[in-house]
């Protein structure tokens, strides 16, 4: 057990290797994990578009711009890896769209400042939760996985963009503070329910008796350092988390 | 003068040649058009992504943001050669913000099928105008503007999808002749409008007596050509234009 752990250190598991993929259940979870990052990075082209069509000027709408079809660009790796593993990747996303869906939809940004801290809490907090499950993958595909998460351009942008607005306008930092809360809490109930409803990835995360997965206290340090991550971010701009 | 010509014909003029561009005025005009055409592939993007994320499936969704895509890539094409040329991209598309995003804020799509004319119906047609426009412009820009207006396949697709739900949905055919007329008279109004607005790009067009321009029958029959083509698209579906 590890429930004596620092949460913010993670457990070394044995690796998974590519013989692995052999095994009906855990491919049916490296396939889980590539359908939800796959349908998630086409839904965050569709944010990220939606956020360049609010912004204010041509410069900023084609710098978002490119920002959005590097997510596209992710997405087709993410269903040709798919395809390699033999499932079908618009089979495979569809498991994921009620939950995403049902997040983006309680969580559409009404200006541009709501769209930048979608990206920078929002993404940052899906892109941890993935990153978590990838280490539970075979190794072509958790490479993958990490790379399709080094986004960290887009981040960065979204953040310098927030810092220079909250100087110039103090207000806004509280009506940010109150919509990153909301942003997380959604985040939080539509993972619960992403994995509710696909045992599969479950599966991959949680040990199944092989020593692989995680225990249950792991599950808990797991969620733990996510929400750790979230809050310095939020401190990162001045915000209380 | 042509007023005894066939208006679907058009008048072949002295070729211009790249060095045709040291002239202040006629650089003006190319720019001009370019600074139209970068700006209109842009907006396309969004206009395309918008109809993507309205799209039933994720396999509709995947196929029109690849359509988006090459929008975007052209408009990238375009801003390129305004460099080349000395211009500064923002600024050549900025004077043609106007007439195009009043367009499309008049012309908004309110479901699938009306995104797809929007289409097949107003994307031709202003492709048929930019097209008129490449003739009056030096090779290396006129070579371009036909590379980035060489986008059957998008127009194929919309068509096609058009065709099916019409057969499905008869009811539908009354419904898209009426907004297919709209786009139209909209396009038609804001084309005089951006021409209106830059006296570099009419410049471009008419005749300054250097016999390389259009004479005013001729210009009539631009326009004549331009509804002729898109009374054949509406035709095309069986539609009245």
């Amino acid at each position: 057990m590890a429930d004596d752990l620092n949460p913010s250190e993670t457990v070394e598991r044995p690796a998974r290797s590519a013989q692995d993929l052999d095994d009906p259940t855990f491919r049916a979870g490296v396939v889980s994990l590539l359908g939800m990052l796959a349908y998630g990075e086409l839904v965050s082209f569709f944010t990220v578009v939606a956020d360049a069509d609010r912004a204010p000027s041509t410069v900023k709408k084609v710098r978002l711009t490119e920002v959005a079809i590097r997510e596209f660009e992710h997405h087709k790796l993410l269903a040709a890896r798919l395809e390699e593993l033999g499932a079908k990747p618009h089979e495979a996303m569809a498991r994921f769209r009620p939950a995403l869906d049902e997040w983006h939809r309680r969580c559409q940004p009404t200006d541009w400042y709501e769209g930048l801290m979608k990206v920078y809490a929002g993404s940052s907090i899906a892109s941890d939760f993935y990153a978590e499950c990838g280490r539970f993958v075979d190794p072509q595909t958790r490479a993958l996985v990490e790379q399709v998460l080094d986004d960290a351009d887009h981040y960065a942008y979204a953040k310098q963009e927030l810092e220079a607005a909250i100087v110039r306008d103090p207000k806004l930092a509280a009506r940010m503070a109150l919509w990153g809360r909301r942003i997380v809490g959604e985040a939080l109930s539509q993972a619960q329910r992403a994995a509710a409803d696909n045992d599969e990835l479950t599966a991959l995360l949680v040990d199944d008796g092989s020593g692989r997965g995680l225990d249950l206290a792991e599950v808990m340090h797991l969620f733990t350092r996510i929400t750790e991550a979230h809050t310095k971010r939020m401190e990162a701009l001045g915000l209380s988390a």
